[in-house]
């Protein structure tokens, strides 16, 4: 079977236990994640092949990120080992009214210092169907932006699927150059876009003057889409819709477009959040999973905005679920009464 | 004053910390609970007398169940010693749209390969008034459905109350009896029985072409409970209704319909439930001590129901409330702010 | 830059962990708080200089409120040292349809036994603007209340302004004097007073035969507050609104009254309530901090409700929030989404 | 079988976690423990009928004590009901070169100002053979040392064994009455005594020039207790012996006398000491139940010296052994290779 | 590189947390471990493959175990899926003079009622250079004893090297065998045999009539060794020594013998033991994992003594270590400041 | 009074909780520490002026930072804010022959690349008597070395004493410096050093041929000394001696030696070991304490290193004790037991 194949970084995560601020008790919850580390994790548990490729430092942190990838099967054996440090991200998590922040302690990170030749390219994309990237790694160095799209590039030339999420991070972005200067570039050499009708204008260039700032129809979602999806040769475009009650209480929905048609998802009403991060990657993972397991573009849709749905329930940044809790989900979501 | 009496089977239950699934971390809450033994806990709690029958195995598992059911006053005399082992129950808890999962670890367990002559009956029904099963032990093995049918049989011989709850779990049954083989017999020798329309039409043999997959009017209920109750020979028949918004958020209410009356409880919207599990017997631990401690059925339902709406803020299958705070309740449910 | 100062006891806090009842497992989480302690630690995190007054027991235990109390530079240089113990309260946090309830085990702690001659009055109220009693601690002790009252007689000798919080505790109360004995007293020496129109009238006199058990009209709060001014001679009266859903759901919103001008803030819907002791204090700490730094009633009305919304998110007695956190809520309270 | 009857106060105690100091983070974690009532619960545990006396206030807290009480098989019925509260006393654990320190917040309990007219007396002596009493109550109050003299004098009237146990604390006594005005009178009335030749004649006015700041000899031992024996007309005069190599490492023994004849305990080297506290209870306990199991005098000195050795290895007040663990012990200190 | 191969039993292990004893408080820590997964765990840590071969429940407990197994890269390829449940044992850690106990839960496990046909066994064997079983896996059913009989002869008749841990349990061995009626018949199927002289004369037959109740010379040893070796044909025989202290003192050292050549290892004053269990098995993966590694006797010993050693301060029973760790200690135990 | 003002860089300690491994679960500790901020917490607590100077990262961690320095009431006001993050280090802790292991992460923290113009130079110094540096900070990076350098220079042009520890960190000094490059110019600026032989032989170029491998003579320490002191024109050398039997057991001692005298600590033999980092930072804030408080160098030596000894049972980088205990353990280290 053909592997999925993410790029990206992943990090260390701490978290305050309970409902504490950050350090406000001196107890931390640690577990590590990354955009494209997630989406592979949730691959390889719904029953696919992954391999996920990063740069690792050589002490017992790397190696502890590593087994934790092993114990879900994700391929390890082309991920470079060098480099620094691993990234770090505090995470001050938000109730009700209060947002939850992240602090970010990434710069200097092995992979944000690597570079082409510390990859053995064939091995990275050995057997793959997919190659996902997205906008946080050509957010963090030049040098990242450079391997990202040489990996890009790369995945093409092999006849890969490319998949790229934009994922637009406010807070990264720091080392000169903005994020429409870049992401551009990477599309070009992509099949499959995670983008909404914000990233379409303002980062990868569509023309338009409908406004994106308020909710948008159906009719103006797909004008601004034809044009992605004719600028950049896409096949498929996929969107995410949350409507943030509060910082417990989301719904979300999801929508993908594809040859003129638009599917829509049912939506979910989610009050009572456990862990919000990672939860736009648990979708990316259903659609690419979807991809490989399923041909209805409405049943992968559902399927993958199922698979963000209970991402929501489960703290830390992989989605611990299961293939058939997310098909159970998706069949109906009105069987949740406890399982005995 | 004279002894509830529950009968039944008590296990170890393991579960995550925090929002975990289970197994996230390596560390677990253990708590002791089972059907009738909740009961009994929220019985004594409630200033009644109760008396817990069941086999524990003879060691440390099995003393500190003992040692808890002491802390709760709850008369362990009549208790056997021996067999193999305690079962054991793991709990992977629900939030949102994620099902709560039980895995149950019971098989072999001392109470399920007990046998008559194991237990002194004249200590089990000493100054009995009622004597309590459900459908959860016979569910276990012949032995257990054997020596479930001769208990009921024993106490009605001995003139005592019997009071039945149906309590279908689906994943047990799996010793080549169906619940339909063996419930219609203990109901038999039963006087109250908790059972919906459900139960009553396809476990307990009312004929009756009402539709009971949806809502039912309060007509059709009282068609098929005076059926119920004739063909058994019952006092009281009472039921609980649970609308499930997502595993969080459930709302509650009950029915209790005796000599052609039907008294229906106010309705709790309950939005961020604790735990879920050993509701159902917080409520019938409600109906059984109020039968003892109240005349008007009125008034039994709706404190019966406020155990009920209580368990779900309290972790554990044990209700740890108290008589006032469940009377508080019932009497109003709006003064809920802090006391001080 | 001058001090707001709080007088009054600080307790330890002693709660249990996760959703447990108190007791239920044998882990507790300590922390430290008291109305005008939190309201010092509040102002100080946002900003202003603030001074906390009261007698602490020299043990280890008064050293660590000392310690906890520098760390948000709060100036303890006039606290007095000595007596028997601290106070403790303990805290049984309800969820859903169950109640919190607090134990007090506050007798006999040093502030409660207290004598004017412990204090150095000259450091309690150098360089003061402000100086804060509320109705808890003549709660306490005869010499409590004396002290409080000595203590707002000597702030208004030296032109400093007076701010009372009526704080009702239904539970103290107990040494022979009741509320309305001893807070009009207080109130005269006072500019500033917390209170609602059943404050007003069951306790500090004002006549009016306006039913106060239900919602009142704008225009009744204003006849009742316009008395109560004029009554004490006050220059502002606040007032909090809270509508209980359940413990962990409530709606909140406040008014001031002002020069005949009534200022009403927006409305928070809280639905997944952290922590709910601590809040009112912390909506005083807004207001005294907004007068410090703020001309406009409207905006101190919308910050000092900003800072009791954030309040409901933290654990423990203390609003560990930042200014700008709360300037972002109170300027809009719809941008929830996790900062990164 | 006949009771042994413990008579004292019962505390919340509340130490830190790991190996923090109290309150370096802000996890505590709760028992409840007091002299009399650690050696009640070791008693029960032990096989023997135990019945503990004290006066509980009637809230949650109390309460707490009565379950925890009952969860060994203690009898609670003649416990008194209120008072202000339970009393409270603080551990910061010691290790290596640095002692373990104890903060008490015990004044005002509710045992500490109970009166004689508050117990009902035949309850307490109901089927009792041992009551026995330590000099930690005397050290409380007036009230306290009155109410225990009432007590032993009412014991030794109705013929039932007393036991005292002389338990000097230096940071109790500080009502007016020194140890040595209180502890001769109530031993007046013992007939077993737990004490040292340091006791003896500092505290119950044993004449002699032995000095006793240093290790005394077997038979200046013999000299001294024969004294004290003849003085109060004792049957038995017992004494521990500890040598304190760090707040880890103690090496323990013990000696009983009577009869003239001197009986020795063999010697433990505990190495990593888990709690200390409570371990001089364990040894009593040990005695009362071994005078009630055995004849033999050097055999119940080995049971008891093997009890207090092992309470070394438990946290928390209590004893959490059992008969077989204690006699597997004092049979062999060697085979203590793990158990499979 | 070739595989080393384990088969038995892997069991879910539950402890109570810090120094408490089991179920004192109602946390618990969950790990998992059985001799030969422990060993395959190791080996695999120190650099060989490994894989390890059991059956194991299709449930969530199950798949935990695999993840974990996959985290430290052994091969679970061979695993067998099905049966009833994972067996459980619970662990009450001693401390002092007080000994560990182990209670066992595991009956009715899945590899305790596996059967010949429900393994692959050319997967099993594929490329394996050792196959390890223990005394443990024959103790539990008749079934479990075939089925490693089986196993033994198929692995010699592939021409594998069979490696044979006598490990005699006292609580096992209940089906009615007892380990001297098979243990002789596996024995014959081994090249390496763990065993001392009382299982050499006890279980596996040697005649002798040296006193192996107290500690024998080295002559001696020899002498029984000799007799073994010659009478299983075996290639080498390795015996642990370990002389209890307490339960956390504890000295070890080993020996290895082989064509008439006793090799001794340093011996380890182990004197705060963290977890004493698995260390058995980590000194028989050292010894398997150094045949494939080094030539030198004396170095494969001292290196699975050090082994050995590291693991009794590592909790679980999983030696967490590396190579470089244990050669680092082999080579000098004298430098053990904090690395920085 | 006069301050002790501590000059480098702290960091985030993170730790694993019980005795796991490092990441073995996934809970961490989170304290803060660093070699000069330890001592100026330690110098507070003993009742000292402190003023800690660094550059902290204005974020949540940096506030942190602050928080728990003040409230240990250290003078935080020179500090400087600014640079990319603070520094962390993560301790992988050891027992009994297993090594604690420190991974640090601290490269780019605000410190290593803050500069001379980013201090208040007179704040730096204001009312200060002792400046404390050691060798960690020039050990990061050129920046840092030269910020050091110029540090002492200021100091000792403002007639302030410089207290230097040579503190050598192998794992540091990665920047293109030795050590041996950099200390002996801070060193010329010093008049208080910590340092053993080797340090000044190898370090500090004291030239000699004692070997300085093994133990040498107090005659042979007093030769090398006194050319070290004469050098460098030093008042005062001090050295610590640590006997490491196991990673739980060390014995501890130290020297001091000054105008030709050497005095000679008593030793402790620690056996439990709690937490040895920090406690050379102990001992140094001891020093630095006793030479403002206490004028007899022995009993200075002393009193440093009953606050050494004492560290060992505390966990994080501070010790947190009192001037009492310590001297307390200085006076008699005998009197262990219990304090109550």
């Amino acid at each position: 079977m053909s592997y999925i194949v993410g790029f990206g970084e992943i990090m260390l995560r701490l978290s305050s236990i309970d409902n504490e601020r950050l350090f406000q008790s001196l107890k931390l919850n640690a577990t590590f994640g990354g955009v494209e580390a997630n989406i592979c994790v949730l691959a390889s548990i719904l029953g696919l092949n992954s391999r996920y490729i990063t740069m690792l430092p050589d002490n017992a942190i790397g190696h502890k990120v590593e087994e934790l990838l092993l114990s879900h099967k994700v391929d390890t054996s082309a991920i470079a080992w060098g480099g620094k440090r691993l990234g770090i991200y505090f995470v001050d998590k938000g109730n009700n009214y209060r947002t939850s922040n992240i602090i970010y302690d990434r710069e200097h990170s092995s992979i944000s210092e690597a570079s082409i030749k510390d990859f053995d390219w064939d091995k990275v994309f050995d057997n793959a169907s997919y190659f996902h990237v997205s906008g946080v790694t050509p957010a963090l160095t030049q040098s990242a932006a450079d391997l990202t799209l040489y990996a890009v590039k790369e995945a093409k030339k092999r006849n890969i699927k490319v998949s790229c999420d934009i994922n637009h991070r406010k807070k990264l972005w720091k080392y000169g150059k903005k994020i429409e200067d870049i992401m551009p570039e990477i599309v070009k050499y992509s099949d499959i876009v995670f983008a909404n009708e914000y990233d379409a204008i303002k980062i990868l260039g569509v023309e338009s003057d409908i406004n994106v700032d308020s909710n948008i129809s159906d009719e103006d979602y797909k004008i601004i889409m034809d044009k992605l999806i004719s600028k950049y040769s896409l096949e498929i475009v996929i969107t995410t819709r949350r409507e943030i009650i509060n910082s417990n209480h989301n719904n979300i929905s999801a929508l993908l477009y594809n040859n003129k048609n638009l599917y829509k998802s049912k939506k979910y009403n989610i009050t009572n959040i456990v862990d919000r991060i990672g939860t736009g990657d648990s979708f990316a993972a259903g659609i690419l999973s979807g991809l490989n397991m399923f041909k209805d573009y409405q049943y992968i849709l559902e399927f993958a905005t199922a698979a963000f749905c209970i991402k929501h329930t489960i703290p830390g940044d992989w989605n611990l679920t299961t293939k058939e809790e997310v098909i159970s989900l998706m069949e109906s979501s009105k069987k949740l009464d406890v399982k005995r």
